[in-house]
């Protein structure tokens, strides 16, 4: 059962949407909602510093999640997106009890488009080590349809590979078939791309298991989402002037540019480097 | 021209070696100086927290490594390696400046070792993009000897792939092939394993090579330097007592034991977890 999250009353309309995530990942996230919300200004935090989060502990994550959340609420943003998979998987209750503003996550937003597609009641996850690890898909699946059967794999050298550029790569063919074999022998017909990286190997993936896999890829979902939640509190920003969008990140490294380009499917432009404490 | 590093006055040879890297990796050089000098005290410290640094900028890994060399330089050690690649290629001259023991690094050793193995006068070097774009492997060969050819090459898969365990496996195998194409259209005898990840694929790519390439190994070249460095100034420990291994880490992941001990080579004893500041 989903509670609606409702805005403060003191709400600003034209206050940006502030979106987060581990690294750069979740550029895939800031592009639906670039074309799906194209008058909203989006804030974006990305931990390139700390980068990748898949890895880490559980409360290494929840202490810099909390981190990055204390920040964009600083800069009075109307509603946090929590971008990265592993984030949301295991920090996604803490930030909303920090926070005064609705919170969306890639997880609750895929786990619901995956519910309303499947028609076997049988849903595949792929996911970082640390998300398939935290079960936070079949909670959430389980939570709106008890008798769903999930089955989850963790793909760990996904990240790598995208970030190698291998999105059409033999090694990479290969390696999604190695990976995906556990999930093949189940009869899913529903397979979620649970990290942000995910979707650019969307068309190599519908090739390793068939055009008739339904996949989810909870950028679009999670856009999908926060255009309906700001519809139906009137707290779309009305206004027709070009949006600011606003990327902060703890660190620039080698080939940001052009992988954040890729992930954004346009551009990036200027980043911003701060510091978070500890 | 090397210049060969002293020790202070007052340096105590019971004090312990301080071994430092962005994650676990550097236990492949703990292992190395186990066996190398099995009566010495080892201190090592790893920064699973931010782990990898292959993918940041300078400026973030230099921060990171004054950090990390003083809470070892607190500690008294006598003597500092510098088990990360990335870490000496470009923080290297900071760590030494700000120590006053010696510090050892596996570029400079692995420089050393390949010198005098290649016949051909042509060596190739493979590690992290950082490690690569920094050059210093090949800065360190040519103030040896100006006279021989570096090829150099980028391998960011290699890191992922032995965290995954896929130590043989065909997806290994084939990025191997793919990496290494450009190296072998250089006649190349020697091939510098310029990472401390990728003595754990050592069998793997002496295969995908040929049995007549020369692989450094900069995890034992290191830990030959540390015993002639520690010999010819008379600082080993010459107590016979069973040394004290010390393990601290910033972060305790998933799967962080088994995959401790894969590159330690043997059970990996309890480690201490720290918190750095910034």
């Amino acid at each position: 059962m989903k509670i609606e999250q409702r805005f403060p009353a003191e709400t600003d309309r034209e206050a940006a949407i502030g979106v987060f995530d581990s690294g750069i990942g979740g550029l895939t996230v800031v592009k639906a909602l670039m074309e799906r919300l194209p008058f909203e200004h989006i804030h974006y935090f990305g931990d390139t510093a700390r980068v990748p989060y898949g890895i880490k502990s559980v409360q290494t994550i929840q202490s810099f999640s909390a981190q990055i959340a204390d920040f964009l609420l600083e800069r009075r943003v109307k509603m946090l997106v929590v971008a990265c998979n592993t984030m949301a998987a295991v920090a996604g209750d803490l930030i909303k009890k920090r926070s005064g503003v609705p919170v969306l996550d890639v997880i609750a937003a895929g786990a619901d488009a995956a519910v309303a597609a499947t028609r076997k009641r049988a849903i595949g996850i792929i996911g970082t080590p640390t998300t398939i690890n935290s079960n936070a898909y079949a909670r959430a699946i389980h939570a709106l349809d008890g008798q769903v059967r999930v089955y989850s794999q963790a793909c760990p050298l996904f990240v790598p590979l995208v970030e190698e550029g291998w999105l059409d790569h033999p090694v990479t063919r290969l390696t999604a078939e190695e990976y995906l074999k556990p999930v093949f022998v189940e009869s899913v017909d529903t397979l979620v791309l649970g990290c942000t990286h995910y979707p650019l190997l969307k068309p190599l993936l519908q090739d390793v298991v068939g055009g008739s896999m339904h996949l989810i890829d909870s950028a679009l979902t999670v856009a999908e989402e926060a255009a309906r939640l700001l519809q139906s509190n009137g707290m779309e920003n009305t206004s027709r002037q070009t949006p600011e969008y606003r990327f902060f990140v703890t660190d620039i490294p080698l080939r940001f540019q052009a992988l954040g380009s890729r992930f954004l499917g346009r551009d990036l432009p200027l980043v911003q480097t701060v510091s978070l404490p500890g």
